[in-house]
């Protein structure tokens, strides 16, 4: 009887995509066709990417400016959505708060699905997780609310409304990079999440609520942050290999950023991930610290493993990028910034599933419980 | 490629459990081993069933008095929780608020699984759960909040709190029937969403939130709301033949509140439903009317669909019932109901799936979309 459990859906094909293949094997994250790194390389802004998930081909100008001004409407966020970040506390896990707008989103808006405004409401909803994510952070780090200024597009709009201040051009093209690395990445466990909710013709707004509430766990959203972590508990470059030998070597621990259920050799985002973080973390003296640790981890770490297929993952070296940008590591943050990229693929895994290949979601389960009983009322119970 | 794909994972068994087993071809649901219609009419209490859910056994009197401690301790619940409700527009879905509270439990409370610790937050969960399913209630009605008196149970607790003034005995009932009726049913949309959630170590409180926004859906929670909406539309007893021909027999529309994926007989449940609507619709001028038409209405698909194995299900009566007690047919507050009652199933699968057969869920998806493609910067695509 277990064994016909789907454990963990592994094998399970839940629907079909045109967004993204993994190959494994090689190491290849592809968008519809073009790979991450081509995309990264080749000077992709995350908004053409956002387009290209939402409709199958990368922009022309004209395409691009008039998606980007729907996404740019939803920047403007109803007063609600800002108070349900504000009135919780700033202790607060990052993800939760965006959680608890967008259900405030959820309450509100008018929506139903319909193929002539779906792409219209998701470009709109990616320009309101902007606004949301750069507020949660300022909630939680007790800055003032913003609503964000659109020049220099995507990338640049989210980290000149979050810190306050105009990023440098290394910055703009780090976090582009990470918008576009994050996107999407088949089906996790918060895309099925996202998927379960839509298949019920739940609104998007709540598809995406159920997608953080899954990327806010630790096996998933949380691995960006258990990586930096580990590298903060380790402490100094020097102390890597005694760690590395008390701690991994000896079984007690698992190695965080490490391995990866499809990937059997490096993470290509992975790699792209530690190009930024060359180029940035020297600017920063906590980055730079992580960093020097991370190179010698990851040495031990694929000296160790990589034989038997466990190479980084992204999450390995995104977590530096993050702190060298200014994200401190805490309240989850990285995780939400992580979020901020997804909810592209969410969103068009959600209007993929619902436009053309829609059934409610409901598996079944193996009943393994006492047989028939006869109730005995309490007071006759012994 | 296509037919690999298990559509609706229909025939997937995503786990396995003790909680509830359904003989879809009689029409018989256990809870554990008890049928519904004898936990019911032996007099068993909702929180009786609670427990029942966490551990596996009925409680004998001093193992319930210590449940329902834990329970009514849940009942206070952190102002910032009442404020995420407050903060909301009066006519939002009362589900969305259900989840927005939620979102901020998930926000400010510390929660990690563990065995000697979870049933009791699930207990303490439960609690919350009646005063934000009050409250939810009482915002949508523009009443002021209230900390709920646990004077007489669960069920008479939820209804003095939710209306304001003491239930009367056959109302306790109808309510404690629902809460018990509605507890479990395997693992639908919702349970589904919740166990994907909780698959990522993510909180229990962000597991509900998941749940919720999957119950919301029109296809899932939202169909007891249908059906009444339905008997609305039909306006008077007089009406319905000639409105199930020109609507239903023509095929036009679906008949809301009949046919269920796993019953092909009556479900047990609508027939406890419709008994509770008898005795309390003559109270209330409106909901006599719907239990008129709804009778009517019955017999005309029964009529047409029995032979198919298509029957009422329990949203065919259970709006009427919530009608009767006094919740009026709008926000979706009969959901807001349901989830009240479910809560408890969903937890009870939570910890099943973490404590005893956890593996994060992750599916696979068929790649259908272009092959290996270059990609070309924005100013050379033509």
């Amino acid at each position: 009887m277990m064994e016909r459990i789907s454990r963990g859906l592994e094998d399970v094909d839940i629907k079909w995509t045109r967004l993204t293949t993994i190959d494994g094997e090689r190491g290849i994250l592809r968008y519809s066709g073009y790979s991450v790194e081509d995309l990264v390389n080749g000077g992709a802004s995350a908004e053409e990417i956002q387009y290209l998930f939402l409709n199958g081909e990368l922009p022309r100008e004209q395409e691009l400016r008039d998606f980007s001004s729907k996404v740019e409407r939803g920047y403007h966020v109803p007063a609600h959505v800002l108070s349900a970040i504000s009135n919780l506390p700033r202790s607060s896990d990052a993800v939760a708060l965006q959680m608890g707008a967008f259900a405030a989103l959820a309450a509100s808006e008018r929506f139903k699905w319909d193929k002539t405004t779906d792409r219209d409401v998701a470009a709109s909803t990616i320009g309101n997780m902007l606004t949301i994510t750069a507020n949660v952070y300022r909630h939680v780090e007790g800055m003032p609310f913003t609503e964000p200024d659109p020049r220099g597009g995507y990338a640049t709009a989210f980290l000149r409304a979050a810190l306050g201040r105009e990023p440098t051009d290394e910055e703009s093209k780090a976090m582009n990079a990470a918008l576009i690395l994050y996107m999407d990445h088949e089906v996790p466990a918060s895309t099925t999440a996202g998927l379960v909710v839509v298949s019920t013709l739940s609104d998007m707004y709540s598809g995406v609520t159920g997608a953080l509430a899954a990327l806010k766990g630790p096996l998933h959203g949380g691995a960006a942050e258990a990586a930096i972590a580990q590298f903060a508990e380790i402490g100094s470059e020097d102390s890597v290999e005694k760690w590395f030998q008390e701690n991994i070597l000896s079984g007690r621990r698992r190695l965080m950023g490490f391995g990866h259920r499809v990937y059997r050799t490096y993470d290509p985002r992975a790699r792209i991930f530690k190009g930024f973080a060359e180029r940035l973390a020297p600017r920063n003296p906590e980055a730079y610290k992580y960093y020097r640790i991370a190179l010698k981890l990851e040495e031990l770490g694929i000296a160790q493993f990589g034989s038997k297929g466990i190479y980084p993952n992204t999450d390995f070296w995104s977590g530096i990028v993050y702190m060298s940008i200014g994200f401190p590591l805490k309240n989850n943050i990285y995780t939400s910034l992580f979020a901020l990229s997804r909810i592209t693929g969410w969103l068009a895994h959600f209007i993929e599933y619902v436009e053309e290949q829609h059934r409610l979601i409901r598996p079944r389960a193996v009943y393994t419980g006492p047989g028939e009983r006869r109730f005995i009322p309490l007071a006759s119970r012994s």
